[in-house]
């Protein structure tokens, strides 16, 4: 059981969300008897540590810190990031803000730095993304007592994942909102975009450890669906993203109340890794035009003021908008209110007509 | 309850599969008190009355004819459909073929003469793909007394359907084998692709006839998974082929149990329309080269030499391997037992210890 090992009382994880979530919405989860996760990919390590502060000033239960594991960046040359750099300007222009032929590029925290602040401030449960860590890093995660969960989006992640032994393993569907899990040194990424429905139950079958489902689910109706396929858990990003707790721009927020099923495509322009979103001009545009788009993390320095600007003059037009195949289903309502609707629907459901009526057909 | 509207005793269809189906199949499935389906989209008249008679003489219960609706033909010059005849002698050289510079292209029967079978045979279940027809068809197609199921891919399109009067509407999920069903005149392909976890629930929320859940179900646990999702029932048609029932050829039949999760990819190559494969040389190659892609029904009508001999000297890399994105749970068992399988595997689930668990955790 994960509620066993994670010490919680309901199977539901808050999917981290780097720059999204909170420790507001994070605590808010955990307070309920969920699990709120964090997500520190993109911090200092002193950020790190306040955010963690931050949490446990707000709840005495378990909580997740996110990680996205060291990855493989690609060498550009000045030239290939001085081109991508002035291509943006046709937004930069959009936007009234100045054109730009040079950006200084950042060498941001190390890994191993961020992982040394979960391990000394022994957060109750660490997850990670993007690559698989090694059994060694694994097991001294472990070694300091803190539960350890991966992210796969393919059965053969999953059962590295295994091999190298985490503790439990997030199956990560094609409906999911923002980023991709893949391990692109595991898997090719067109071939690790598998529907929820069809990844859960192949993923249950090839490991042993517990599998917690995630992509596309948006209320009870998907945590019934989840468990029925086998998932021993639930994890759900964009589910959380109207909360108030949540760190997005409120015109995000409105546009995912607004949304439809139509409404979200998988990119790689805002961060140079495949991720979901709304559909925005800047998307569009950045594909029409068949503008460079240089890998992760270099893509995300290359937009970092064009997305700021936009969030500044509340334009919806050149912001990333985060968001899963279901988004229309989100809510605006506090993170605490709204998992105990989960949890109520889930139980409504389970003991509800259709379902009993097939148990007893025969 | 379209166990009532069909007249069946489990709400569990087995999907048409044009040319991979059979007589035999279809009513293996209704006599286990399914619905079994024939897709005849394909077929002359005389054909599909053929086949309505050997269903006929294998079971008395109901069972759908499925038909392609009439879709807009796109217009190619001589020269473009000849270019792409010529591009495919590459693959004709590899089986053995001898060149081809001329392509005579047939004229297939019109929907309304295959439709004509449909009424005068007053099949009990009508159901179609690919277009919506309108409320003037279906409602002759009803005052036969014959029932009529649409097939979305998109919540438009399943408002669309129940306003021209359908009974009930199969969403089609992402991961679901063969062509998306998707309307072309109404959908944009690209945001069509939506998982069957994200698109049942929303579906069911915006309409009010009975839902049916396709894409990715394979078993007891994506039949309960669907069901708690708020469909009404099941189509399942990947999860049938490996049945010795099936019209498919004993290699695609192989490779499909030898599949993983990341085996399928959505294409155009075999019949110029969108469907899920088996990845193959055809496939891949035709992608690499960059060879002209023609629609439908032109591109099935050049590259059928090209299958018929794959076929013909066992080779895998130049046919259709149709598949859903959970093909490697297909089952090598008659129909009628694995039908059998599904009810007892979705009933153990609902009354199973980890659903019964969450309902009275709290």
């Amino acid at each position: 059981m994960i509620t066993d090992i994670l010490k919680i009382k309901h199977p539901i994880i808050q999917a981290p969300m780097a720059l999204s979530d909170s420790p507001a919405l994070a605590a808010a989860v955990s307070n309920q008897g969920g699990l709120g996760s964090f997500g520190a990919g993109t911090l200092s390590p002193q950020q790190i540590r306040d955010k963690i502060k931050e949490i446990r000033a707000l709840t005495n239960n378990p909580f997740a810190i996110n990680l996205f594991s060291p990855i493989d960046t690609k060498k550009y040359t000045e030239n290939e990031i001085q081109q991508a750099v002035k291509s943006l300007n046709y937004f930069r222009q959009k936007l009234g803000l100045k054109d730009v032929d040079h950006v200084e590029l950042q060498s941001p925290s190390s890994f191993d730095e961020r992982l040394a602040v979960i391990l000394e401030e022994k957060v109750p449960v660490f997850s990670f993304t993007f690559g698989i860590l090694s059994k060694e890093v694994i097991q001294k995660i472990k070694s300091h007592n803190i539960s350890v969960i991966g992210t796969a989006t393919t059965v053969r992640e999953a059962q590295l994942l295994e091999t190298n032994g985490v503790d439990m393993v997030v199956a990560q569907g094609y409906e999911a909102g923002g980023h991709r899990g893949t391990d692109l040194k595991v898997t090719n990424l067109a071939d690790a975009l598998i529907g929820t429905m069809a990844l859960v139950p192949q993923v249950v079958d090839a490991i042993k450890i517990p599998v917690i489902a995630s992509g596309g689910i948006m209320d009870g109706r998907g945590i019934v669906a989840a468990l029925a396929l086998g998932a021993a858990g639930i994890q759900m990003g964009t589910a959380f993203l109207c909360c108030p707790e949540s760190n997005i721009h409120q015109i995000h927020r409105k546009s995912l109340l607004e949304s439809t099923d139509e409404s979200t495509r998988l990119t790689t322009v805002f961060t140079g890794r495949m991720a979901r979103s709304l559909k925005n001009a800047f998307l569009l545009e950045m594909e029409k035009n068949h503008f460079p788009i240089l890998d992760m993390p270099i893509q995300g320095m290359l937009v970092k003021d064009i997305r700021e600007a936009a969030q500044k003059q509340n334009n919806l037009d050149y912001m990333s908008l985060w968001a899963g195949q279901a988004s229309r289903l989100c809510r605006e309502i506090p993170a605490a209110q709204l998992f105990n609707q989960f949890i109520s629907e889930a139980q409504e459901i389970l003991s509800n007509h259709s379902l009993k009526n097939f148990s007893l057909a025969q």
